[in-house]
Formats: C-alpha cells, structure tokens, sequence
C-alpha cells in the first residue's frame, strides 16, 4: 500500500515533483501546502488544502512531506522549511524518479529529491534537502553537500565537491575534482 | 496490426526519424518520398519510391505520413510539405520515441516528433509540425508553437514560450520564464 | 555464464567502468591490475591482484581486458595498454550500458565503452579504444575514429567527422557536418 505525502509548496517546481512522484508510484499525494490565499486551488489536479500554519495540525495524521518549493538562487525558503519540518516531527524521503539513475555505489539523504532523466554514478554522495534536476549528470565521486540545486541538464563531473547551498544553474558544467561554492551561471564552464 | 506510413524527405534527419519509427513499433515504413533523382536509392535499408508529385496518387493508397525533412535555420520546406499534405488529406501522427519521456499532463499536436531521450515535462505544451530531436529537455509549463525544431540536447527551462518557427539550436539553454522567438544559437544561453 | 574480466586502471574512471559491467551483468569482474604500490587496496569492493607486469601472466588464466584508464587531454596511457593487451593476445569487448541506446544502424569496435545514459543514433559508427561517456550524443551519420573520448554530455551532431586520438570535453558541441580534430574545451562550441 502506498504511503500518505503533503507537498509544501504549489509553484511550477511542484508540477515537476508531481510527475516524479506519480511515476514513481510510491506515495498517495494528500494534497499542497501552499499561501492561505491560494487555498482550494489546484495543481496538476491536486488541491492546496492548507497554509504553513497547518503543518502541526497536519502532522497529526500525515507524516511524510516533501518540499516543492524551487531553489533559483535564493535557497532559504526550502532551508527554512526543512527545518520547520523536522522540528514538527516530518519524515522528509527520499524521492527517486524511476526514470533517474541512481548507483548503488552512490549515497543520498533525506528530504533529496532525484528527478526524471537525471544520473548520479558509482562513489558520488548527495546531501540533504538537494534537488536533482531533470537530466543532471552527476558524475563518479563527486560530493554535493546539503540544500543544493543541481539544475535541468547540469553536469558535474569526477571528484567535485559542491559545497552548501550552491545554486549550479541550467547546462552548467563543472570540470573534475574542483571545488563549487555558492553560485553558478547557466550555460558556464567552471574550472 | 502496424499502420503503413509515408517518409517525406531521404536526408540525414531522416535516419534518425526511421530508428525512432522503428523502436516504436507502431508504424510499417513503406518508402520514402524525395527527389526524383533519387528514386529506386536505399536509406537504412528503405526504399525512395516516388517524388514529391506523386503524393496524391500515393495517398489513395497511403493514409499516414511523416514529414522527415530536417529543419536547420530555416523550416520553410516543412511548413510548406504540411500544407500540402494536409491538402491532400494525409493524417500526420504524433510520433514519440519509447526511449523518449512525455508526462501525461503535457499536450502534443499532430505531426510532430519526439526523438530519442527527449523528455518532455509536466505542464508543457507542444503544436504542430514540430522536431524535439534527442535528449532535448522542456521543462515544466513551456510551450513550444507550431513549426519549431528543438535541437539536440536544447534546454528549455520552465515556463518559456518558444514561439512558431523557431529554430533552437543544439544544446541552447532558455532560462525560466523568457519568450523565445526565431533564432537561437548552438550552446548559447538565452536570458 | 558470465565471462571473466580484468579491469586495467584503478583510478576514477574505473568507478563509472565498474558500474556499466556491473549493470551490463555480462561480466564477472575478477580484479584490477594497476600500480605495484596499490595491489591490495580496493574500488568498489574490487581488489587491485596485480601490476602491468603481471598482463602476461595473468592472460594465461583470462582472456578478456577492459581498460578502464580515463583520458583527459592525453590518451598516451589507453593507447600504449590497447598495443601492450593485443600483443599478449587479449580480448577488449565492446561493452555497452545497459541504460545507453546504441541504434541497430550503428557499428561500434573492439576497446570501446558506451557509459550510462549515452546515445549513438543511426549510421553513426565508432572506433576502437573510444570512451563515449555518461549521457553523450553521437548523432546520425557521425564518424567517431579509434582512441576517442566523448565526454560526458557531449554533442556530436549529425555526420561530423571526429578524428583519432580527439579529447572531445565535456558539455562541448559540434555543429553538424564538420571535421573535430585533437582537443575541444568543455561546454564550447565547434563550427
């Protein structure tokens, strides 16, 4: 039987974590948690049934969320929630597409969402509250640290580390075994 | 029981439309339509049967057709095969790679093709006439008008609208949100 | 039954070459042959039994070598050990990741890896000793000749020419129809 999910936030980053959570099969979405203004709204068919201020009330009979909300250069709002979240007692899983790669050889952690397309090889490590986005390449060996952003077709290649909170943009490439911090610009080449 | 279908146009991105074809499985490959001159050639091992005169009395037989002419910079001999094969009465199918991903809440419009790992996300809407050629990504919420070829491995981020005609280079980047229209070149960002 | 195989290099490449055997399931990987100074530690849970010293030695018990040294800039090492291996008489399978697609109009040769997620598309063909890595795109008609690296997401497009010995990097483009020869920077584009 599949588990019970809130969803926190209801952007366009929402839709794309819908579609993985539907393929995936693995959890029943509740509905959103979104801004009170936007209640009774719909997403993708899924209603916003409540604002932040429900998520104790909420916890009461659902222990599974997932943060929706999208990282473009500024992550605080998904760093707020994730501890937000945790304090109230959430589980955050881990979500992998069925249409992502992921190596056993590669560890992840909670509250790390693996989007469609996207691939992470053997010896790589993701932190915590990471988005994956669809068709990141993250290559052998490399480390992404905690609250990070990964973009849409972003390649990482060997032995990076990406340090905290980094925002690695759209297309971007790093080159093996050097070190990311902070931000990066679509479409760059970082040596 | 597979459907017969007409290829239109013998060049490169032909090859590339017959493997598509062919992993789908839906479609029996009668010929390809092209120059005379080039009548009685084989591409991948099919037949170029008859010329573009001949589309009329080919259809009395033939119901189905692929427009697999490429379109690099200009679309013009697209846009004007649509015309006439729809004048004609031929039914262009909406052709997606099983190797390719389009979420059930995207919409695509005849005539259009979906290549080899492209993923089309939640959201996004495709017209017609349109090319999304290997790996390219569209991003949730992006629509792509009639007449346009998104390139290899192009990245059209959340939320753009890429208007009728464009020609999206090969993995060209979009950022989130823009309008794209007309030009856009191989490995350049678009703001 | 699986076939016995030796891996030839234990640094980073060796992981994402582990992975692709592993996930292939063709081959039982029997150790790894590298530096004298590193025989005992471990990649991946594999051993490292022997040296480039032992190659003739160890070939009396087994037949197939894969070499599993990375190439950046220079392939002097890939290309000296595929001389050094065929001379003692090994046998370098093509091997192929499961997750790639490599279209039945294709041809590949002997010493060539396909890694994760890559894609070579119809008419394209591929030489021998070629690493085309995680998520590359070979296109229709393109010409990869022997001792290649297309490296991770890279785009050759359609019926480009990519001589011997090219370091393709990362997120680099060609444009279609062109000849690449020696070295091409990551996330550039080649006209």
């Amino acid at each position: 039987m599949k588990e019970n999910i809130l969803l926190i936030g209801g952007g366009g980053h929402c839709k794309s974590v819908i579609d993985v959570i539907e393929q995936e099969n693995k959890y029943n979405i509740i509905g959103i948690v979104d801004k009170k203004e936007n209640i009774g709204q719909k997403v993708l068919g899924y209603k916003v049934i409540a604002c932040d201020d429900d998520l104790e009330e909420l916890h009461k009979k659902y222990k599974n969320a997932v943060i929706s909300v999208g990282h473009i250069r500024s992550n605080a709002v998904r760093v707020e929630l994730l501890k937000q979240l945790k304090k109230i007692g959430y589980i955050l899983p881990l979500i992998i597409s069925p249409l992502a790669y992921v190596s056993k050889h590669a560890t992840l952690q909670e509250g790390t969402i693996v989007m469609h397309n996207a691939l992470i090889n053997a010896g790589a490590s993701v932190g915590k509250n990471c988005i994956i986005n669809s068709k990141a390449l993250i290559e052998h060996d490399s480390i992404i640290e905690d609250n990070c952003h990964i973009s849409t077709a972003a390649v990482v290649n060997g032995g990076v580390l990406v340090k905290k909170d980094t925002f690695f943009a759209s297309n971007a490439t790093a080159k093996e075994s050097i070190i990311v911090d902070g931000f990066v610009k679509a479409g760059s080449v970082v040596k």
